[in-house]
């Protein structure tokens, strides 16, 4: 059996899915004629209480439209230190939108009301302004941790109070909502840009959305013009994406319920130091002092097992929709077997 | 009947073509692990002589990446003063890159390797350093001319004496060669980088690649990844693209031939002052005096015939796929009828 | 006798401005202490009608730093082909902005209100939203040619219309000044921001100043501390612009008078093919075919007279403050030896 | 008695200074031609045993400058989390070269060989190139702290095994030097680029070098032209740090003696809950709780001392050439007298 673990980006579309993607209605959604596109845009600003989204071709576009939209060059985002538009987007809030980070440690990357506060720069011309706030929900380096909505409402609260923006980095906003049970449509009250993947635990094969208010949206069109994530006929990736929203929200439950027995099993294991909470669908653990990463994976692979490096002796786990109940049974069995 | 000559843009893929995309193998495109767009990747860097390639979601992503690994900011790019580049990119050029331009005029956006010589900057630190030459091909704005071969080789040649690197935008280089019978092969040895377009003339409904020389594709995987053009399973639309490549080419001859009719018809018409020449699938003409563009689009869609406006009294027409016999005969009677 | 025509930049302090210099009460300028740099800003921002000023190192910082506080990256300036913002300034529009730019022919560098009106991009994304019409005034590539004040105040106008900010390179502008007798307080009404150069004809040793609106002067004082402008204690040079200022501006008619002194006997030489009108301190010449800019410069320096390269066998000449009758008298003798 | 220990930026010009001033020979530096500052540019590189060196109007200009020639765009720098470059250049590090930071805590600013070991990003397209690292020397933050040369030959051993480039911020380097007896011109052996300044302890009004390799200083020509740095006739600031260099570097250790006694003096009040080790010129103390900042400026202010502040409940002092023994006497008595 075939086990990939690395994340839940590796899924393939369903014959359903692919049966939507090949009937999908196209046109040149660069003349804003594909009407797939256009429904599917139309759909998430509904689905998230929010007036108008632009759909693209990834999520790091989407964070990078989102954060440029809301900044000038040379002001500064307070975000968590171990933030995927810090880490993983190639430099790109620096060399994109030229902006400086106040990068906070947060718990489990979670950012608490007082600890922006302290990290909004006083107004003095040696200090960039700080214009944006930008929180990930749920938060990857935090192994899946989530935001509650009243939290968020807070953080709104003190980023208007402030005359600071607020972009969310949703790229697994789902798995958060999904567990907390709160209203999408509350939370399209609180942020300026919401920035939604379709490629994750959703299991579309390719695209993200922007999600704002419409003139946000608006001037991110010229934005994705400029980064280059206008399509032609995008209305088949489109059309994936919407069949994902429709169909494959409730079903992120059953991936956090692997996931914890995945949490719990290595919490078991002696080459196992410490599992990180598991909260959705994410594992991160830290192997016993004398294991490296390199050596787990290794043994992972002679279970077929793939999984992902995450710091020095830190394996993350991630469920997904191609990750069913066979391949649960398989990988706990198998993580018990291995030895060091 | 309805027409569209606003772009060869606006195709929709074929029945065989939709096919190819449902049958296409996949994988997550961001590790590296979707075959068919390694497979795609690999025929175009082929098709042109050249060592790599990156499959985008855009030709001005492709266009933008290209010139990006070719220079620094600050530095200054020769190009056609109505290139696509310039005018359609949204400012990328400056805005992404840095980059200040040298606009030549061109005859009809073919720029001459005497002009080129004369538009490097000197060696003086007022001045940006010339370090792109992006030549367009076939010119959009030029009406769709084209540069021969040994045109294409003397300003490589100058290039290289200079150290300047050098960039095709060839979103259309397809119909300059069937026109010109030239070897892709050759093409590839002249530049360091050619974007081509799966969307326009070959049908294809979304993507472009970057081709160029291995190191530099290299690096345009990085900036790819901060312009967000990293897709997970691409393989779909990767397919058409391949499809498209493998079946689309020579057919364009059939575009031409159309567009030379409309051109001839046009050059016929007692509106029309001046029908550029027509030397691919592209027909630019002029109004007579008096005739605005708009007016002259609207007694088109009387006929339910879309074009593109192109400046002021002039107007666009683009020949592709889904522009049959049928339509080219019910548009010649369609623009004899219209009268001012 | 050693004569220098290269440019208006190569003045020496007079004993006077030294002792103005000398006596200068400074502080440190970062905390806005320094009294001489206070009364220098006041005083420049009085004299063009203006609110507020902002004393920088360079002409080319306060050009740089007006077009930043004016615009967002990705936009885009209209100005003249031959400005110095485009030529001479290392590629800042584009590098530090991030702007494109529509470069106009002009008459002699000058825009007519059409062209600026015609070189407006429409609200597509595809283009870069047209945002600063930048006018050089006097025009150093047009010979020093310049405006009237009802030529600014109808662009000023156009500007306004359109939702344009409007930016003046003023680096010559005292000599358009003594010129048109126009009122320099009529000017500020004009322009959102106006550089203006202490050390040209003015004199000064260093400096220039950004002259505009309050709002725009207080996003200026960031941008100069982020590219590095801000100095400690500016007053000593601050004092000499401040005695430029003062004493300077009227005896620039002086310079004037040379320069077409110089025109005239150029006019009547036969290795001087063309003289551009003498309308300031500039003079601008073609040499007869046949002979080159190199050799001429050599020729003069056989006299001991340094001039500046303008172009394929173009030559500069810039009357100034160290320019005075001998050193005319002693030209005109020379460059009428001259013979090839 | 008037008392100003914010800065050692505030000091003016004795009278043998500005002798030197007045008396200095000067011409067009942007031409090359202004002899003291070329004296002076080849004096610092000398000094520090470095090929060549840039004269500037600030010292945010010159780490800037060195930063933007080390890097490209979207690459990352390490460096300490409370860093000149990071907190008081106006974010000029991500807005002007597009660089990502990699904030380290460090000990009192002082960075580990291990810490930059970690925090060098792995070769992944998600993560900027690291390219650089800075250092600050003395550090600022840290309470005037300082690395020994072996510490510094250490990391610059360091970067080039990464292939990193070295930077460093010597605004204070001359204190360290002064303390540690370090030879100058072994310095220069193991950075790319050392920003030095003269109106700090120095004493000169204006000024700051760039000192590196020849090709670095020659890249740096362009860079300080389009960030507005090139000035006229700079030789009678140029003279001013001149003077500086060398007559003002000894004289150090009178301040830093200084300092020493202040601290010793803070160390024994009941209002001071703890004081930074003293190492050069700069004093930083925090406040017993319940004092705040501006209470406590606010009480020095009644003695005619202006401090600055540095965080919550925390003040620096710093002493310098303009701050005598009457001063200091003056100091300890007030600061006794002060209670809560």
């Amino acid at each position: 059996m075939q086990v990939d673990l690395r994340s839940d980006t590796v899924t393939k579309p369903t014959a359903a899915m692919k049966e939507a993607m090949i009937n999908a209605e196209v046109g040149d959604d660069v003349y804003g004629e594909d009407p797939t596109v256009n429904e599917l845009e139309k759909y998430a600003a509904n689905y998230l209480g929010m007036e108008a989204a632009i759909f693209c071709p990834s999520g790091t576009m989407t964070n990078q439209i989102g954060i440029n939209v809301l900044s000038q060059p040379y002001e500064e985002v307070i975000c968590y230190e171990g933030s995927h538009i810090y880490k993983y987007e190639g430099g790109g809030v620096a060399g994109t939108s030229g902006l400086s980070m106040k990068l906070l440690k947060g718990d489990r990357g979670r950012l608490s009301l007082n600890d922006i506060k302290e990290a909004i720069n006083p107004d003095d011309i040696h200090a960039p302004i700080t214009s944006i706030v930008s929180l990930e929900n749920t938060v990857n380096k935090g192994g899946g941790s989530y935001y509650s909505l009243s939290e968020i409402k807070a953080i709104g609260q003190l980023c208007r109070e402030h005359g600071l923006k607020f972009h969310l980095d949703g790229a697994r906003l789902f798995n958060a909502l999904v567990e907390t049970g709160d209203d999408p449509k509350e939370y399209g009250k609180h942020f300026d840009t919401i920035s939604i993947c379709l490629s994750k635990g959703l299991g579309a094969p390719v695209g993200s959305l922007l999600v704002g208010k419409a003139d946000h949206i608006k001037k991110a069109r010229r934005v994705r013009k400029f980064m280059g994530g206008g399509m032609r006929q995008a209305g088949f990736i489109a059309a994936a994406g919407l069949y994902a929203l429709q169909n494959n929200i409730d079903r992120l439950k059953e991936d956090h319920k692997k996931a914890r027995i995945l949490g719990q099993t290595l919490a078991s294991l002696s080459y196992v130091e410490e599992v990180l909470p598991v909260d959705t669908n994410i594992v991160i653990f830290k192997l016993a002092e004398g294991i490296s990463t390199a050596q787990y994976l290794d043994a992972l692979k002679q279970h077929q097992i793939l999984a992902g490096p995450f710091g020095p002796r830190e394996i993350r786990f991630v469920t997904h929709l191609d990750y069913n109940d066979q391949m649960l049974e398989y990988t706990v069995e198998a993580i018990k077997k291995i030895s060091f």
